[in-house]
């Protein structure tokens, strides 16, 4: 369906695409960067990437400072924070080639709607990352553990669309940049059992300002995520979605095991920067609410990380002004 | 009942003991401070005061290290942290003369209970301290704003005790002190209505980390504010104590009006030590539980503060070790 070799777009070149975007590009895939803050250093100075897989220094990458510049792509990843997702109408249609799809890279739910109804929902689909990974500086990105990625297609009326042609394409590409991909038969699925994880692990992280392993070091705060990922199976059962007390306990079990780290939004607090509270908090509790599921510690999380965001929007924090497309 | 001139005994000179203590002192009264970590310091330096209402400094002041050493007093002021009061039992008995009487200053419910429990119900009396105070050093106090105490009578089946003669007498003490004091003829009523500050307040500004002002400038945290409020107010009604509408705004009133404040817990996070949550939360909660009244959102917080405190601990802070009587 779409020609061989594919190029990429990677929109936003921060701990996801950096990470991504500069895996692909070592593979020898034709990758362009679309940058906000970074762009002169990356121009300059390229993309490094210090990761347990192996460090690595792209010095020459394809890095542009408007969606203008660049050339028409076959794939489109985006990588932004969902925060800042209101630039993409004028970005897709810039970057994408006429049969060319642009895969969400971003965390939460509801985010293929949105980018399908600018590019068109046949032209759409997600991607789940499993990584930990760090923007540490411009250019530079800190790959800490996993790197794993699930794709899958999306589907405007939730019916799982199954394995694609281009899903199968995509992922071989991928696969040729050593990640390791599976893919989705059933996207939503997927989105929720993701969602398993980030509720309670992004929001506690956040709010007690601790990073994964102290959290699963508190007795209290373990006992917590464990009822929110229930709150969360609960929802995703009502849209026909199922989550296993199995795949509840091996997210527990993998997050004991993984290396100490702290989720996106617990990095935003600390730097005032916006959190994605809408995409991974507001959007699955309205999806409950649809069908009448409460989710009280979810809503709480919540309203509190709502409450954390104007506390610190009302500081005025440099950093904020700062926030930029690579963040 | 109690003879003239009457004699305090302070434990603990933090925010609270060594600010009323202080001011007891400078009326003329008798007082002796039982202290710890300050002791040496205060008893060569005394204890000093930067007050909204004057500065002042006591050069010399009965200073402790053990109730052993002190005299017998008529009234002995709790002033500890409630994290500290298991040394409780070992002071009480020594520090009151055969008549005297015990009052806790501290905050959270069933601590007059737990006196009893130590000297006999009928010689237990509760203060609540509507101060925003803060010891920023070894015997040094800084008085940001209010100071008014509510005194009342311990009453162990819960019926209201009235205005007994020996409230007004230690009334009239802090009055000539320049404390404004009210006679609380039911002290359980007084406790709840303070409790509809501090469960909020306490335990949301620790959670954000920002301090009351900080909190009252966001929409999203004042929601939140009041609905724990509503709960408070609930829990107490079911313990038949009316806890009005009118009297909730007043309090988000008055909190709008008062200078920025860093309630205990907020600081106790901050510096890693021990927080209220037995008293403010645990046992409100428990009180709320006997009457099947459900208080979620109190429930949650209390649950994250729990795991604060778990994810401190397990931090092993320096100041943690540091902890003493005067905190």
């Amino acid at each position: 369906m779409i020609p061989m070799p594919r190029s990429y777009a990677v929109i936003g070149a921060g701990a996801v695409g950096g990470f991504y975007g500069a895996r692909l590009q070592k593979a020898g895939l034709e990758v362009h960067f679309l940058l906000h803050s970074d762009y002169e250093y990356v121009r300059r100075h390229g993309i490094t990437v210090e990761s347990v897989e192996g460090d690595f220094h792209l010095r020459h990458v394809h890095a542009y400072r408007s969606a203008t510049d660049m050339p028409a792509c076959d794939v489109a990843c985006v990588c932004l924070k969902t925060t800042q997702n209101h630039i993409l109408p004028e970005i897709l249609p810039r970057v994408l080639s006429p049969d060319g799809v642009v895969i969400t890279f971003q965390n939460g739910l509801g985010i293929e709607g949105d980018l399908a109804a600018i590019v068109g929902s046949d032209r759409v689909m997600g991607a789940l990352c499993f990584i930990c990974s760090v923007k540490i500086g411009a250019g530079r990105i800190r790959h800490l553990d996993y790197g794993a990625i699930k794709l899958g297609e999306y589907s405007p009326d939730s019916v799982p669309r199954g394995v694609t042609t281009r899903m199968k394409q995509i992922g071989e590409d991928f696969r040729s940049a050593g990640i390791s991909v599976e893919l989705a038969a059933d996207l939503l699925l997927a989105r929720w059992q993701k969602l398993v994880w980030n509720i309670p692990f992004n929001g506690l992280c956040a709010i007690l300002d601790a990073d994964t392993s102290r959290i699963m070091k508190s007795p209290s705060a373990v006992q917590l995520v464990q009822e929110i990922m229930h709150e969360v199976a609960e929802a995703a059962a009502a849209h026909d979605r199922i989550i296993t007390e199995e795949f509840i306990r091996g997210m527990i079990y993998s997050t004991r095991k993984m290396a100490p780290y702290s989720p996106s939004m617990k990095l935003d607090r600390e730097k005032g920067r916006p959190m994605e509270i809408e995409t991974i908090y507001r959007r699955p509790l309205h999806a409950a609410r649809e069908r009448n599921v409460p989710m009280p510690l979810t809503q709480l999380l919540a309203r509190e990380l709502e409450s954390l965001e104007e506390i610190i929007r009302a500081q005025g924090s440099q950093e904020r002004k700062e926030a930029s497309l690579e963040e």
